[in-house]
Protein backbone atom coordinates (compact mmCIF):
# COMPACT_ATOMS: atom_id res chain seq x y z
CA UNK A 1 0.00 0.00 0.00
CA UNK A 2 1.32 3.32 -0.84
CA UNK A 3 1.96 5.36 2.29
CA UNK A 4 2.91 9.20 0.80
CA UNK A 5 3.04 10.51 4.06
CA UNK A 6 5.21 8.16 6.13
CA UNK A 7 8.23 8.94 7.94
CA UNK A 8 10.51 7.98 5.38
CA UNK A 9 8.45 10.38 3.21
CA UNK A 10 9.03 13.49 5.46
CA UNK A 11 12.67 12.05 6.18
CA UNK A 12 13.08 12.76 2.41
CA UNK A 13 12.05 16.43 2.66
CA UNK A 14 14.07 16.83 5.98
CA UNK A 15 17.47 15.48 3.16
CA UNK A 16 16.32 17.68 0.78
CA UNK A 17 17.59 20.40 3.51
CA UNK A 18 20.47 18.89 4.08
CA UNK A 19 21.40 19.00 0.25
CA UNK A 20 21.11 22.77 0.54
CA UNK A 21 23.38 23.19 3.76
CA UNK A 22 25.93 21.00 1.36
CA UNK A 23 25.65 23.56 -1.60
CA UNK A 24 26.34 26.14 1.18
CA UNK A 25 29.60 24.27 2.53
CA UNK A 26 27.44 23.67 6.07
CA UNK A 27 27.43 20.02 7.74
CA UNK A 28 24.41 19.03 5.84
CA UNK A 29 21.93 18.21 8.40
CA UNK A 30 18.05 19.22 7.42
CA UNK A 31 15.35 19.77 9.58
CA UNK A 32 11.69 19.90 9.04
CA UNK A 33 8.38 19.83 11.72
CA UNK A 34 5.45 18.25 10.41
CA UNK A 35 1.85 18.29 12.11
CA UNK A 36 -1.44 16.24 10.64
CA UNK A 37 0.71 15.28 7.58
CA UNK A 38 1.77 19.01 7.06
CA UNK A 39 5.32 19.94 6.64
CA UNK A 40 4.82 23.34 8.93
CA UNK A 41 8.78 24.62 9.06
CA UNK A 42 12.08 23.71 7.32
CA UNK A 43 15.33 24.41 7.79
CA UNK A 44 18.66 23.56 7.89
CA UNK A 45 22.39 23.96 9.38
CA UNK A 46 23.78 27.66 8.78
CA UNK A 47 26.26 28.18 11.29
CA UNK A 48 29.02 28.97 9.15
CA UNK A 49 26.78 30.90 7.21
CA UNK A 50 25.56 33.12 10.22
CA UNK A 51 28.85 32.72 12.28
CA UNK A 52 26.32 31.24 14.65
CA UNK A 53 26.99 27.86 16.76
CA UNK A 54 23.60 27.78 17.89
CA UNK A 55 22.36 27.81 14.15
CA UNK A 56 22.00 23.75 13.90
CA UNK A 57 18.83 22.83 11.77
CA UNK A 58 16.67 21.86 14.77
CA UNK A 59 17.01 25.22 16.81
CA UNK A 60 16.17 26.97 13.66
CA UNK A 61 12.96 24.95 12.43
CA UNK A 62 11.67 25.03 16.25
CA UNK A 63 11.40 28.72 15.84
CA UNK A 64 10.30 28.78 12.77
CA UNK A 65 7.02 26.59 13.45
CA UNK A 66 6.46 28.49 17.02
CA UNK A 67 6.20 31.37 15.15
CA UNK A 68 3.78 29.67 12.28
CA UNK A 69 1.91 27.98 14.68
CA UNK A 70 2.27 31.23 17.42
CA UNK A 71 2.71 28.62 20.21
CA UNK A 72 5.83 28.17 21.61
CA UNK A 73 5.21 24.01 22.36
CA UNK A 74 4.95 21.64 19.88
CA UNK A 75 2.98 18.92 21.02
CA UNK A 76 1.33 17.58 18.52
CA UNK A 77 4.11 17.98 16.06
CA UNK A 78 6.86 15.83 14.52
CA UNK A 79 10.48 16.75 14.24
CA UNK A 80 12.73 14.82 11.48
CA UNK A 81 16.20 15.50 11.28
CA UNK A 82 18.92 13.66 9.26
CA UNK A 83 21.27 13.86 12.07
CA UNK A 84 20.62 12.72 15.79
CA UNK A 85 20.35 15.83 17.76
CA UNK A 86 23.09 17.17 19.87
CA UNK A 87 22.95 17.95 23.39
CA UNK A 88 21.72 21.71 22.75
CA UNK A 89 18.97 20.58 20.09
CA UNK A 90 17.81 17.70 22.47
CA UNK A 91 17.54 20.31 25.64
CA UNK A 92 15.59 22.45 23.14
CA UNK A 93 13.48 19.33 22.42
CA UNK A 94 12.55 19.01 26.24
CA UNK A 95 11.62 22.77 26.68
CA UNK A 96 9.06 22.71 23.55
CA UNK A 97 7.74 19.31 24.47
CA UNK A 98 7.81 18.09 20.91
CA UNK A 99 5.61 15.19 20.30
CA UNK A 100 7.87 12.96 18.39
CA UNK A 101 11.36 13.21 17.34
CA UNK A 102 12.65 11.23 13.94
CA UNK A 103 16.30 10.76 13.55
CA UNK A 104 18.18 9.57 10.42
CA UNK A 105 21.79 8.61 11.10
CA UNK A 106 23.39 8.33 14.87
CA UNK A 107 25.64 10.26 16.20
CA UNK A 108 27.96 8.12 18.76
CA UNK A 109 30.02 11.14 20.14
CA UNK A 110 27.81 14.32 20.31
CA UNK A 111 24.31 12.61 19.79
CA UNK A 112 22.01 13.20 22.86
CA UNK A 113 21.66 9.20 23.67
CA UNK A 114 24.94 8.30 24.78
CA UNK A 115 24.89 11.54 26.71
CA UNK A 116 21.34 10.69 28.28
CA UNK A 117 20.45 14.23 28.09
CA UNK A 118 16.38 13.96 28.74
CA UNK A 119 14.05 14.89 26.29
CA UNK A 120 10.14 15.71 27.90
CA UNK A 121 8.62 12.56 29.17
CA UNK A 122 5.75 12.09 26.27
CA UNK A 123 7.98 12.79 23.69
CA UNK A 124 8.57 9.43 21.59
CA UNK A 125 11.62 8.64 19.86
CA UNK A 126 12.62 6.68 16.24
CA UNK A 127 15.57 6.21 14.43
CA UNK A 128 17.33 5.21 11.80
CA UNK A 129 14.76 6.33 9.17
CA UNK A 130 16.94 6.36 6.01
CA UNK A 131 20.02 5.95 8.20
CA UNK A 132 22.30 5.32 5.41
CA UNK A 133 21.48 8.42 3.25
CA UNK A 134 21.50 10.82 6.08
CA UNK A 135 25.19 9.39 6.91
CA UNK A 136 26.67 9.34 2.97
CA UNK A 137 25.49 12.65 2.73
CA UNK A 138 28.04 13.59 5.99
CA UNK A 139 30.66 11.86 4.38
CA UNK A 140 30.51 13.52 1.14
CA UNK A 141 30.93 16.79 3.04
CA UNK A 142 33.72 15.78 5.15
CA UNK A 143 35.53 14.25 2.34
CA UNK A 144 35.36 17.37 0.19
CA UNK A 145 36.79 19.31 3.23
CA UNK A 146 40.02 16.70 3.58
CA UNK A 147 40.25 17.65 -0.29
CA UNK A 148 40.18 21.15 0.37
CA UNK A 149 42.45 20.97 3.54
CA UNK A 150 45.13 18.34 1.51
CA UNK A 151 45.42 21.32 -1.08
CA UNK A 152 45.72 24.63 0.98
CA UNK B 1 41.50 47.05 47.01
CA UNK B 2 38.83 48.25 44.49
CA UNK B 3 38.64 45.67 42.17
CA UNK B 4 36.16 47.27 39.75
CA UNK B 5 35.94 44.53 37.20
CA UNK B 6 35.40 41.44 39.04
CA UNK B 7 33.02 38.59 39.17
CA UNK B 8 30.72 40.16 41.21
CA UNK B 9 30.27 43.54 39.11
CA UNK B 10 29.83 41.51 35.86
CA UNK B 11 27.24 39.25 37.62
CA UNK B 12 25.73 42.32 38.86
CA UNK B 13 25.36 43.72 35.28
CA UNK B 14 23.81 39.96 34.28
CA UNK B 15 21.32 40.87 36.90
CA UNK B 16 20.32 44.01 35.61
CA UNK B 17 19.42 42.03 32.35
CA UNK B 18 17.45 39.78 34.53
CA UNK B 19 15.56 42.70 35.83
CA UNK B 20 14.61 43.78 32.20
CA UNK B 21 12.72 40.14 32.05
CA UNK B 22 10.98 40.61 34.95
CA UNK B 23 9.86 43.72 34.02
CA UNK B 24 8.21 41.68 31.31
CA UNK B 25 6.56 38.86 32.80
CA UNK B 26 9.35 36.72 31.40
CA UNK B 27 11.54 34.18 33.90
CA UNK B 28 14.18 36.47 35.11
CA UNK B 29 17.71 35.30 33.85
CA UNK B 30 20.25 37.61 32.32
CA UNK B 31 22.81 37.27 30.95
CA UNK B 32 26.57 39.36 29.78
CA UNK B 33 29.17 38.05 27.79
CA UNK B 34 32.66 39.47 28.48
CA UNK B 35 35.81 39.88 26.85
CA UNK B 36 39.56 41.84 28.21
CA UNK B 37 37.05 43.43 30.57
CA UNK B 38 35.13 44.35 28.27
CA UNK B 39 31.06 43.68 27.98
CA UNK B 40 30.50 42.49 24.28
CA UNK B 41 26.56 41.54 24.97
CA UNK B 42 23.44 41.52 26.79
CA UNK B 43 20.67 39.29 26.31
CA UNK B 44 17.77 38.28 28.83
CA UNK B 45 15.06 35.67 29.01
CA UNK B 46 12.21 36.55 26.10
CA UNK B 47 10.66 33.13 25.69
CA UNK B 48 7.21 34.57 26.07
CA UNK B 49 7.70 38.11 24.40
CA UNK B 50 9.17 36.23 21.37
CA UNK B 51 6.89 32.80 21.47
CA UNK B 52 10.12 30.73 20.94
CA UNK B 53 11.34 28.38 24.14
CA UNK B 54 15.36 28.78 22.62
CA UNK B 55 15.23 32.37 23.57
CA UNK B 56 16.98 32.00 26.78
CA UNK B 57 19.38 34.46 27.68
CA UNK B 58 22.49 32.52 27.12
CA UNK B 59 21.30 31.38 23.41
CA UNK B 60 20.92 35.19 22.40
CA UNK B 61 23.92 36.42 24.26
CA UNK B 62 25.91 34.01 22.09
CA UNK B 63 24.54 35.09 19.04
CA UNK B 64 25.15 38.76 19.62
CA UNK B 65 28.85 37.98 21.15
CA UNK B 66 29.38 35.84 17.98
CA UNK B 67 28.08 38.58 16.04
CA UNK B 68 29.91 41.56 17.15
CA UNK B 69 33.24 39.50 16.84
CA UNK B 70 32.96 37.81 13.93
CA UNK B 71 33.87 34.50 14.99
CA UNK B 72 31.48 31.59 16.48
CA UNK B 73 34.17 30.50 18.88
CA UNK B 74 34.33 32.56 22.22
CA UNK B 75 37.10 31.21 23.38
CA UNK B 76 38.53 33.72 25.04
CA UNK B 77 34.63 35.09 26.66
CA UNK B 78 33.78 34.41 30.11
CA UNK B 79 29.65 34.17 29.89
CA UNK B 80 27.62 35.69 33.17
CA UNK B 81 24.49 34.04 33.99
CA UNK B 82 22.33 34.95 37.08
CA UNK B 83 20.68 31.12 36.92
CA UNK B 84 22.68 27.77 35.83
CA UNK B 85 22.49 26.88 32.41
CA UNK B 86 20.33 24.34 31.04
CA UNK B 87 21.03 21.54 29.13
CA UNK B 88 20.22 23.53 25.92
CA UNK B 89 22.60 26.28 26.94
CA UNK B 90 25.26 24.05 28.37
CA UNK B 91 25.12 22.81 24.93
CA UNK B 92 25.23 26.11 23.44
CA UNK B 93 28.25 26.62 25.79
CA UNK B 94 30.28 23.32 24.28
CA UNK B 95 29.80 24.17 20.72
CA UNK B 96 31.17 28.31 21.48
CA UNK B 97 34.05 26.50 23.61
CA UNK B 98 33.89 29.58 25.69
CA UNK B 99 36.26 30.61 28.00
CA UNK B 100 34.55 30.58 31.42
CA UNK B 101 31.10 30.24 32.57
CA UNK B 102 30.03 32.37 35.78
CA UNK B 103 26.75 31.40 36.78
CA UNK B 104 24.94 33.21 40.19
CA UNK B 105 22.00 30.55 41.30
CA UNK B 106 22.20 26.84 41.04
CA UNK B 107 19.13 24.65 39.22
CA UNK B 108 18.86 21.67 40.98
CA UNK B 109 16.25 20.27 38.49
CA UNK B 110 16.71 21.86 34.97
CA UNK B 111 20.48 22.77 35.35
CA UNK B 112 23.27 20.88 33.38
CA UNK B 113 25.69 19.90 36.76
CA UNK B 114 23.27 16.99 38.01
CA UNK B 115 22.75 16.04 33.98
CA UNK B 116 26.26 15.74 33.67
CA UNK B 117 25.94 17.96 30.16
CA UNK B 118 29.65 18.34 28.93
CA UNK B 119 30.94 21.82 28.64
CA UNK B 120 33.71 22.18 26.34
CA UNK B 121 37.13 20.12 27.94
CA UNK B 122 38.85 23.98 28.22
CA UNK B 123 36.05 25.50 29.76
CA UNK B 124 36.35 27.03 33.29
CA UNK B 125 33.24 26.93 35.63
CA UNK B 126 32.47 29.48 38.82
CA UNK B 127 29.40 29.51 40.46
CA UNK B 128 27.27 31.07 42.96
CA UNK B 129 28.44 34.62 42.24
CA UNK B 130 25.41 36.91 43.90
CA UNK B 131 23.48 33.42 44.50
CA UNK B 132 21.10 34.80 46.87
CA UNK B 133 20.29 37.85 44.84
CA UNK B 134 19.80 35.77 41.59
CA UNK B 135 17.57 33.80 43.98
CA UNK B 136 15.59 36.60 44.66
CA UNK B 137 14.59 37.95 41.49
CA UNK B 138 13.41 34.03 40.44
CA UNK B 139 11.74 33.61 43.63
CA UNK B 140 9.75 37.16 43.35
CA UNK B 141 8.64 36.33 39.69
CA UNK B 142 7.43 32.64 40.90
CA UNK B 143 5.58 34.37 44.12
CA UNK B 144 3.89 37.48 41.43
CA UNK B 145 3.05 34.53 39.20
CA UNK B 146 1.34 32.25 41.93
CA UNK B 147 -1.15 35.52 43.22
CA UNK B 148 -1.99 36.30 39.22
CA UNK B 149 -2.94 32.53 38.91
CA UNK B 150 -4.61 33.00 42.22
CA UNK B 151 -6.81 35.51 41.10
CA UNK B 152 -7.93 33.79 37.60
Amino acid sequence: MLKPFDDTYFMQQALKEAQLALDKNEVPVGAVIVTNNTIIARAHNLTECLTDVTAHAEMQVFTSAASYLGSKYLRNCTLYVTLEPCNMCAGACFWTQIGKVVYGASDEKRGFKNHNTPLHPKTKVVKGILAAECSKILLRFFEQQRKINNKS
